[in-house]
């Protein structure tokens, strides 16, 4: 299942305009699509399909039963002691930085027989979604007519810190601006946020991602992709209501489901000129950088036993991403594709030409969007090559350069991610005590430093900054050889000591990091100008002329924040024959056994030790026509009673191109059934405490 | 599984011409491709690549063991005693013959306890090769220099009956002249021919044929597509040393394995203007006449539980047709395919017409079979309504009439499928005992005439024969009505009465079959003269030219004779994921429960019953890269030491295209596991007496 990707949002936002169109299209009949906000669920839809009308109660129960992983996942509440169930693969991450070289819980998995036993994660926080309100006139009206775009988007951003530092301060809630419809709307949300969780189970990384990466993002399927997570509050479980009911006779085949998560970006209502950039030149380069991380990471991991356990969790996200992005790519390489999108864009695009007043206030937002992605296109390998992710400490060195200086600026002129609002969980980020991997990040750096040698030439001056003129393959050993950035006191000394601290420092991390940082902030800057600031308001113009066409019966792009999904649980054509709704434990022994118990078809010790025991026709995964992407790992699958039936894992191969269309014939959301979840619990793991804990019995 | 196309090969044969090019080309490295001859077995590539070389003595008793199904499969021998195994819907047809209203074989299964017990089915011919001559000098030198191409096919044909009469007298085999690389080549090859076959096993179509259409042509897969006879002579099983010892433990994955059966039909070397064909007219109104003929058996089967019954093996024989001739449409529509056969042959053109000398004598032959082609096209609707195929009564009406007019010719003037050495199977089909179907027969005539009708328009002579005038309804109702066609005795009486007995009979698909066939003869004359000549004469030239430029390290396309296919087991690469070599057990369990075991997913009750006794790890299926296609269904599967290891009954959907291309990476070959059919006879079929003989235990 693929986390939340590479590529960021821009966020729009722009110039008021208030003509209404005069009439108002229904969205073309759609089967069960859609990633809807709490605050608008498709009420009129689920009538008329289902014959079922959730009320404010339910709505409100399994908002605030669910959980965002902000890591990139989502869960929920399982127990009314602040028992939270989510993927193993969502889990992996702290999995990883709980386990050390003699014990390795990422890979043989964890079980806390008693709430002492509970191991506490060094930087998992959680958010549930508490409130949300709509701002968007506020925002919107930071930018005053007559603006340029650039200025337009430093005004709405001002005013974005402020709403978020208001409330922060009003409430203690972690707020955040949510943009949605391309900056149609703004919504101030409000999460109770959750920093004390510890690790309760999960199973071994071979069930939970049984079939490895060829099984990844397909179907039939037979993973036990779960793990348990126990939320604390000073030193103790919390007690809430706010937990959903446990349902092990699952859903049957055509019963209406919903899943609530938190699905992290979709494309859906990007124009054809951004979806044409995504096809030339995002994809195509982000491809070849995921293609070379993941070579070096295998040769590191290759060198024994401890580099493999190191670099777990991250070639499982890069593989993951790889597969994700690969089926993504061929998507839009495909003419049937392009073609969906050019006719959705086709016909709204009429609808507003159609109309003298409307083509006069949105009719050129199109030609601006395909002007800037043109400009984006020209810089973007520069811009891919100038970036730490997946480098722990070189990141966060970079981050605390720049901290250093943002926090003294008034808020309003901060960079993006160090307003006030942000600091908490910036810091909670920061000074997270998980284990650094210098040899692993040493391979890693290197290969950046060629990576940027190789596109942007000796002569850059980023080149020269990030290598201080040294060849990668020394500059990077001489880097991480004498760091102290994995010290996470070290790190808080370097934030508490403030400008002064940073200026001083002659730690190698932050003296490179003091170096390549002002070019950061130009290449910030250019994109603010040049792309970002055009992307808002001219996106904010199309969100406006698209509520004007449709009315507010469509949803907007996935955003990583809390979405509700509904659909049935439905089997598939597929490859010529057809998927089946459900799959069994039956399945998991043929598909293993296919294989002659092969890697990634080998299966646990216990799983032959205790076959006797299981009732093997208990159903293990099953999917549903659910619209989910990326982020919804970990989403809870529920039924007209708001019972949990499933767990949300992956999607299907089909269901990749998700990014850009939806097709309900073939795109389905994978997850573990709640029955196979119990039997696993209760006779393979001797967790049958936590399972009657879950199971209130 | 697809048996033997409703599309018939033309044959070729033509001048004689003798210059061979200087150089002898390879062919482009192939993996595990081809259907050989046993006179040309691929003893080189064999050893190049997999480091085994058949022995005579190996190949020979291969050969001897392999059985053609002459309704259009393949099997062998399995014990001393003359058992045969083969496909479950092979056996199909005869599996229907022998049941009754009252005890339906076909769906329930069958079990000989005893030797008395064994059935004799009513008209199954099986034939084992046991020699092959090359007669091309003789059959090619029939047509003299200046003969026009139709004198030439003429005088072909005369010398084909010739040498095929002379055979049958001087040995008593069956004798039949196959024309091998589009005429390049002429072979008589010689059966044992058996008729005395007894149903010993067949287990319920529901497991044999498991998953239904839908998982037809798909894999992974889990059927027990097997039966088994018993060949007898003079009231008595054979006695032979020519069987096929069994080995349960199968092929191990990437083992090298053989295939030995009889694959129908391909078109690997037609000119790319006759594959252009295939995609422009053949495939699009043969597609129409079989789901027009589904229709109307679906509702006609839909009346009742004995209508249904009736209606088994003809609907299975068209779904499987249907399946697999959209699988080869969808192919022949993609341009990729389209372009591997047009630099198929513009790699074969440039080769020819690169040397003056063979460039005149054989550069003509593809502009000659598209003027050929392109002919046909312009008759073809008319060809495909002008036919009675499926229609057993009728069909055997106008058999019956052509063949009291063709006996009292001299052999080499009659029409091709009269000549003297066939008559002895001719008559054993029309002979057969089997039930007649008035009703079903009556639904489907009607909608033959409805078809002629619209296709022809009502003044056309042909529909004015078939329909004396009347409505298609009351036309067909009345043929039927009183016909005697239905009973063996009638047809002998005909038969025996020759030309006067025919002229004077009034049963009314006697009358109607004599004014159809002047008409009939017409068409074929016609069809000789402007398409089958030119093919024969300009494919016998192509022929040629492939062994100048390619030498004989081809294999001829496929004419249900004999061949031998080899390759390993092995999984592929599918739908996002791999698919395994091998299935098991509790694959089949998965896959039921996984559609709440409904139809076509249900099992019959003994799998319930009998779950436990299983070992639910045993194979059950298994794919190869084995190049097969329909008429192969029934093959043995054997491994280096010339063992058993499993039995053909279908390719993947990948594999359909095999018509025209063969790709190893995806086209695969299923087959039901030795070990599968070992645990099925002793665990589930109390048969264990079988699977000792088979065993030798």
């Amino acid at each position: 299942m693929k986390k939340l990707s590479d590529r960021c949002r821009t966020q729009g936002a722009t110039l008021a305009l208030f003509a209404l169109l005069s009439t108002l299209l229904p969205l073309p009949a759609r089967s069960d699509e859609g990633m809807w906000t709490f605050d608008n669920p498709p009420l009129k839809l689920l009538q008329e399909k289902y014959g079922f009308t959730p009320t404010k109660e339910w709505l409100d129960h399994l908002r605030l039963s669910s959980l965002r992983f902000n890591d990139g996942g989502s869960g929920s509440f399982v127990s009314p002691h602040g028992l939270a169930l989510t993927n193993h693969h969502v889990a992996l991450g702290q999995l990883q930085k709980v386990s050390t070289p003699q014990k390795d819980y990422a890979k043989d998995g964890f079980l806390a027989r008693t709430r002492a036993e509970e191991m506490r994660c060094p930087d998992l926080e959680l958010n549930v979604l508490i409130a949300m309100e709509n701002v968007t006139a506020r925002v919107q009206g930071a930018a005053k007519p007559g603006m340029k775009d650039a200025e337009a988007l430093k005004a709405r951003q001002e005013m974005i810190a402020k709403i978020e530092k208001e409330s922060l301060q009003a409430t203690g809630l972690r707020s955040e601006m949510v943009s949605l419809y391309q900056g149609g709307e703004y919504w101030l949300y409000r999460y109770k946020k959750y920093t004390d969780i510890r690790l309760v189970f999960a199973p071994e990384q071979q069930i939970a991602f049984f079939g490895g990466d060829p099984d990844n993002f397909t179907y039939p399927r037979y993973d036990l992709d779960m793990a348990l997570f126990r939320v604390y509050e000073n030193d103790k479980p919390i007690d809430s209501p706010n937990y959903l009911k446990w349902n092990s006779r699952g859903a049957a085949d055509d019963e209406l489901v919903f899943v609530s998560g938190n699905p992290g970006s979709t494309s859906r209502q990007d124009t054809l000129a951004q979806i044409e950039g995504q096809r030339d030149f995002v994809f195509p380069s982000i491809l070849q950088s995921v293609r070379r991380r993941l070579d070096v990471l295998r040769k590191f991991g290759g060198q024994g036993p401890e580099q493999h356990r190191q670099t777990l969790d991250l070639v499982f996200g890069l593989e993951n991403g790889l597969k994700a992005l690969e089926g993504e790519y061929e998507g839009l390489q495909s003419k049937e594709l392009m073609a969906q999108v050019a006719k959705r864009e086709n016909d709204f695009r009429s609808q507003v030409n159609g109309n003298a007043e409307s083509k006069r206030a949105y009719g050129s937002a199109w030609e601006e969007i395909a002007g800037a992605t043109k400009k984006l296109g020209a810089r973007f390998k520069q811009i891919r090559v100038m970036s730490f992710r997946n480098l722990q400490m070189t990141s966060k060195a970079l981050t605390i350069v720049q901290y250093a200086a943002e926090v003294k600026k008034p808020d309003g002129q901060r960079l993006e991610g160090f307003h006030d609002a942000d600091l908490e969980s910036l810091q909670f980020s920061l000074l997270s005590p998980a284990p650094a991997y210098p040899e692993m990040e040493q391979a890693l750096l290197t290969d950046r430093m060629q990576e940027a040698l190789e596109v942007l030439g000796p002569k850059d001056p980023y080149v020269v900054a990030l290598l201080g003129g040294k060849p990668p393959e020394q500059a990077a050993r001489e880097l991480l050889a004498t760091t102290k950035m994995g010290d996470a006191a070290f790190r808080k000394s370097l934030i508490d000591g403030g400008e002064a601290a940073v200026a001083a420092s002659t730690d190698p991390l932050i003296v490179m990091a003091r170096r390549v940082d002002p070019l950061n902030r130009e290449l910030t800057k250019w994109l603010q100008d040049n792309v970002e600031s055009v992307e808002t308001s001219a996106g904010e113009r199309l969100g406006k002329a698209r509520f004007a066409v449709y009315g507010k019966s469509a949803y907007p792009d996935a955003t990583f924040t809390l979405r509700l999904g509904y659909g049935t649980v439905k089997g598939y054509s597929m490859n010529g024959t057809v998927a089946p709704p459900v799959t069994t434990f039956y399945g998991l022994y043929d598909r293993s056994l296919s294989f002659g118990g092969k890697y990634p078809f080998d299966l646990p010790a216990r799983y032959a030790e205790r076959k006797a025991s299981l009732d093997l026709s208990t159903p293990l995964n099953f999917v549903s026509t659910c619209d989910i992407i990326g982020g919804n790992s970990g989403s809870p699958v529920v039924n007209r009673a708001g019972e949990l039936v499933g767990l949300i894992f992956d999607g299907n191969i089909e269901s990749l191109v998700g990014d850009f269309v939806y097709d309900g014939t073939k795109n389905r959301a994978v997850a573990v059934h709640a029955a196979g979840m119990m039997e696993a619990l209760r006779k393979l793991y001797d967790a049958g405490f936590l399972a009657d804990e879950i199971e209130n019995k």
